[in-house]
């Protein structure tokens, strides 16, 4: 029998744990990596269903002949843009977190996720907001048929779905970072 | 001397408290009471910050006579009247619990002012962003002369301003879920 100090009060055997030899020492998986948070495969679906949603609704406004007739969908192409870059950096940062098996639960890491997803999720939703009303305002004076009201549908949804799957991101984020 | 009995270690003496005769027994308030929480006087004057621009902007776009003409204007006098609602229910709630000196910090009711800050304040920022993208867009085309664009102007940022208001509160409620 292993010589193990029995402790005062015995509710347990404590097994101590045996270096399994060979295996890559990887960090302990905490109770609280839920999946979508970074550095997990959820994270990284998330950070892709952010990512292909807002190239498409940039590449489709962009590609649209007088988007520079209104403010708001020039916003959206920005924001869109700097969304579809945030989300494409994260979306790296995650795969080579679990690449390398590394946990990314590092407070200031969180907490600037956190920022992150924040601002480019209220700058995507409020550019696709506007573009909402303007599109909508077009189809209301019946003049759909001198604008491409359906490019400005495609990609004002596009940009709508891609804050949508921005949002996990940032409650996870924001949770994590108060329950550190 | 009163007898203590004195603890193996001794980093400080305990000394017992006095129950204060007379004084209303207020529930302890916890550390984590910051300014702007349900109960607190400043969570009352957040409340107040975001009721009195809400009903602002809906007195404002309702007394213009075209603004039926754009769905966005609509969607903002529907939101801003949710907002405006729900921020003078809980300035009453906040008033009375103030009164009766009695703490908000149930899990339940947190959970429910986090749902409704989110939903209320994610509602008012689209309609204020939709708004603010017709506004522009009117101003674009130079047709502030057939439109009222000064009353839509100021509908639209005392709009903002109530979103901006709701903000900190939905923060606060957030982490406090979050930290319970």
């Amino acid at each position: 029998m292993m010589n193990v100090s029995r402790p005062a009060i015995h509710p347990v055997d404590a097994l101590p744990v045996a270096p399994t030899a060979g295996a890559i020492d990887r960090p302990p998986v905490r109770m609280k990596d839920v999946q979508g948070m970074p550095g997990t495969t959820g994270g990284l679906i998330l950070r892709l269903s952010q990512f292909v949603p807002a190239l498409i609704s940039v590449s489709v406004m962009v590609t649209t002949s007088d988007f520079r007739s209104a403010t708001a969908f020039c916003c959206l192409v920005l924001a869109v843009s700097l969304q579809s870059l945030w989300s494409l950096s994260l979306f790296i940062i995650d795969a080579y977190a679990l690449l390398v098996r590394r946990s990314l639960r590092n407070h200031s890491v969180v907490q600037c996720f956190t920022i992150g997803d924040g601002v480019t999720s209220t700058l995507t939703f409020a550019a696709a907001s506007a573009s909402a009303g303007i599109t909508v305002l077009i189809n209301d004076l019946g003049q759909c048929n001198v604008n491409h009201c359906t490019r400005f549908e495609t990609a004002t949804a596009m940009a709508f779905i891609s804050w949508f799957a921005v949002s996990p991101s940032f409650i996870l984020n924001f949770w994590s970072l108060a329950t550190h």
